[in-house]
């Protein structure tokens, strides 16, 4: 295919903006459950989800648009972190036996297996509304470009999107590649998409980076997913911290069922020049190198 | 008890606003879930536990709220319909088998019976998301007071609130009247008294107004409470819309099983004279006597 040239890293281990990570880790960990009421069996199940791990990746894409907006990262890190833990209680939720039924996740027993079904209901559904109150709680910046963020969020988590992309999935309505497509946009692609673009409408910026941010947070969540059923397939238990080939298991439709593992590579390829290109067509006042290294490192999960 | 004296209502029905329940009702059936991706099984199950019918108490609370401190009760309208999403996202969740496992739900088959649990837990999970985007894409004000209103929503809630009642309750954490009284408070208690405060947040109320409309909430909440579980075993399958008895049969404690009917019958009669004195003490620019009514309907419930 055509597109501007880009480096394909190949086994170069990709740098990831460690530094990043381990703010928002430390962020997280310190998150206060308000602990005033007799509520440690839930919030200590919401910490397990929450702090098992994990590259970060949303809110370090949060952290990273300030970056390249110019500001300082740690002023979008509420609203980094909330990305997190709306990631964590889809996670806990998607693994309920209800749902995908999956016992293990990154290398330890799923939140419902540790504390029970109803426990991880529970802690899935406070983890959300936590979310969302760190953002209204401590996000700083015009009260109106908050609210657009959360509003940004909220669509991108709703009915149709985060949660009608697990729907979709559940209902077995995934068949042809349009579809499969349409439900990873949902499902996994939205989160992706507003990790980026909610921070830069937290921060004010103007309608035009917005909408050039917007598409490059799309093709990078579209990125992810390609990925992400490649490694299904490739990855060892070990690398994914779950039995591989978890997805045929059950029965799902991926980039690489519907298309088989080479034409999903190529596709990933594809993705990858597109995302570049985009970033590479935005002009930023600060320092985008960081959208770069987490979109290689998307990219390079696969090596 | 000494407290002033108020009316205490017999057998003469308590009229309810009916013209604010007709407008929420009126505002639930058009709220639009985004039909523009193939979500119709997920609305469709949204919609059928949303559009169950009820009295609305706590969108009415908020609509009578706004009356009271003298705004046109339209202008809080997206946050009192918030409300009402709210409290059916828990609902369903509530029912659910691994929760306390309901099958009938105001005279209807619960959500899970009729959609199935997976479908279930996504339509409780959209519609919290739905309830908040209302308020984000609709409710107009001040943002710094919009985003205020939120924050109590969500503290109202989330793991500290009614999350974390559901939790304590289902944990069967409760045995002393110390315990049923958080409990409920956290459960049921934090969203009706936010549907007040919430309110008077959202319109810009000064701090004084907010925090007497809040001790009054918080007393309504308790009110509430001590009249449901007083009609869980005096009321019928009718009256309830599923089995009475239901507590009893999941081995609750309530404030019958704990303090008796007729202390029960007492602790609604003080709680009432508490919420009367409450509103009386409180010097409103508007009309309060929707809120007079909705907290004389809510004692009466029990006549």
């Amino acid at each position: 295919m055509s597109g501007p040239a880009v480096h394909l890293p190949g086994d170069t281990p990709v740098a990831f903006p460690d530094a990043k990570r381990a703010a928002v880790d430390a962020y997280l960990e310190q998150v206060d459950f308000d602990q005033s009421v007799p509520i440690d069996g839930l919030t200590e199940a919401m910490r397990y989800s929450l702090l098992a791990g994990g590259k970060r990746v949303r809110p370090v894409l949060a952290l990273s648009t300030a970056h390249a907006l110019g500001h300082d990262p740690a002023a979008v890190m509420p609203y980094a972190a909330a990305l997190e833990l709306i990631h964590t209680y889809s996670l806990i939720h998607d693994d309920l036996p209800a749902m995908d039924d999956d016992d293990l996740r990154r290398g330890k027993p799923t939140c419902h297996v540790a504390y029970g079904e109803n426990v991880a209901i529970l802690a899935g559904d406070a983890l959300f509304a936590e979310a969302l109150r760190l953002i209204t709680s401590f996000q700083s910046g015009e009260p109106a470009h908050v609210i657009a963020a959360i509003d940004e969020l909220l669509a991108a988590t709703g009915a149709a999107g985060m949660v009608g992309g697990q729907f979709i999935d559940i209902a077995d309505q995934v068949e042809t590649a349009e579809e499969l497509t349409q439900m990873h946009e949902l499902k996994t692609g939205r989160l992706i998409r507003v990790s980026v673009k909610g921070a830069a409408v937290a921060l004010g910026a103007d309608t035009g980076t917005v909408e050039n941010l917007g598409r490059f947070g799309a093709e990078l969540g579209v990125l992810f997913q390609i990925i992400d059923d490649i490694l299904d397939v490739t990855g060892s238990d070990a690398d994914l911290g779950k039995p591989s080939g978890s997805d045929e298991r059950h029965g799902k439709a991926t980039y690489v069922s519907v298309f088989g593992l080479d034409r999903a590579r190529e596709l990933a390829d594809e993705s990858y020049r597109k995302v570049c290109g985009l970033l590479d067509s935005i002009e930023f006042r600060g320092d985008a190198s960081d959208l770069r290294s987490v979109s290689a490192y998307i990219y390079g999960r696969d090596r």
